[in-house]
């Protein structure tokens, strides 16, 4: 999965949180030009775009490209369906904040973009560790997933398949976060918030807040998040 | 790739042309209840979507959903830039009129939807004879996708996973006319045109016409496509 050193072009999604700001900057460390892909997809926070342009700003891409793709029709999820509340306590199995076939359609448009810009890679923050039960962070369904765009493109059959490359997979939260500091990351401009408020401050009991706040500590690096004044994290 | 008999929901792709209308048909004739999916994704020939419309309403479905999904931004294809002139010749390799990743991301979308409403199985109207030379209308991509799906979703991680079903795969255009003619079918609801006028009306000269048109002549069912006057198919 790794692109190796004549990856002049990559394809990076972008979400506006803390993972996939550490995998944008661990691909500008790695390739030449990178072209972040942000999919505002109805979700409820859209402070989490915001977020994603400051990061794209901060960490310096040849392009940044926020395509609207309207998932609510579809349903089924706590993060896209009004009527399903985000909850405040860890879930056993898959949670209702996984969005359906999420990642499958972030990574499809991605393959799209890549085979018309010549991208060599696509990066994507997905972790299997902190990942919550969703089944379309797992290393198995990448692997899949990169056998799929070897015969879906243009590339593909020319021989040159678009990669997909996860350097977050295997890395517990606290690695991410120390990764992260010693590319510069600036973490505060971050949000990893499932349910925050308008300003874009985070609510500190979901389960994506608790996952986050606990890295900080276990990686020993103070917690820029900002979180609303009721917040008990 | 055949859904067997134990098979209620479906969601179908539904573009509004000939094959996708007799692979609708045919999803009648074998499932409970179909879904059909229309995605709307800046396609310079608007007339699809009203087509796709009055098939869903002719053929009968459980619901038919019109996806709105900018693939504008994408560029690359005579199908979503204006700047790209549809052809009026069969061309060589991969044509213009190639969506980079379209069946990826349509197939993505499905997914999404059929995990929501627990559907088994996917139908798609790819061809493997007459796709033009696109290479996600191949066998061996359609077969890398349903692995993918296997993985991709939390009906497949409880091992129900979602079957994708290509009817039309390995059918000539002519059997494909004959069997939706057979299914009762309307041809004269679909448009197969890439590039059609604000009326609905084919322009007979571009790959599609013209793949569409022999293939009702070597059916021997007559072509009740409505051509603009200066057609010449």
């Amino acid at each position: 999965m790794c692109p190796g050193a004549d990856t002049t072009r990559a394809v990076v999604l972008l979400s506006g949180g803390l993972d996939s700001a550490t995998t944008l900057a661990i691909a500008r460390a790695e390739v030449g030009a990178c072209y972040a892909l942000t999919v505002d997809y109805g979700q409820r926070h859209r402070a989490e775009l915001d977020a994603a342009r400051r990061v794209a700003r901060a960490l310096g891409v040849a392009d940044h490209r926020i395509a609207r793709f309207d998932l609510s029709w579809i349903g089924g999820s706590a993060l896209t369906d009004p009527g399903i509340a985000v909850p405040d306590h860890p879930s056993a199995g898959i949670p209702v904040t996984y969005v359906p076939a999420r990642n499958t359609i972030f990574l499809a448009l991605a393959l799209g973009w890549a085979e018309v810009l010549n991208a060599e890679a696509i990066y994507i923050g997905a972790n299997a560790i902190d990942y919550s039960g969703y089944p379309d962070c797992r290393p198995e369904y990448l692997e899949a997933f990169g056998r799929l765009a070897a015969l879906a493109t243009r590339a593909g059959v020319e021989g040159r398949p678009t990669r997909i490359r996860a350097p977050l997979l295997e890395l517990p939260k606290a690695e991410i976060i120390k990764t992260g500091a010693r590319l510069g990351v600036d973490f505060g401009l971050t949000l990893s918030c499932y349910d925050p408020d308008d300003g874009g401050r985070a609510c500190g009991v979901c389960d994506s807040c608790r996952l986050r706040a606990e890295g900080f500590r276990a990686a020993g690096v103070a917690d820029p998040t900002h979180y609303r004044a009721t917040a008990s994290a």
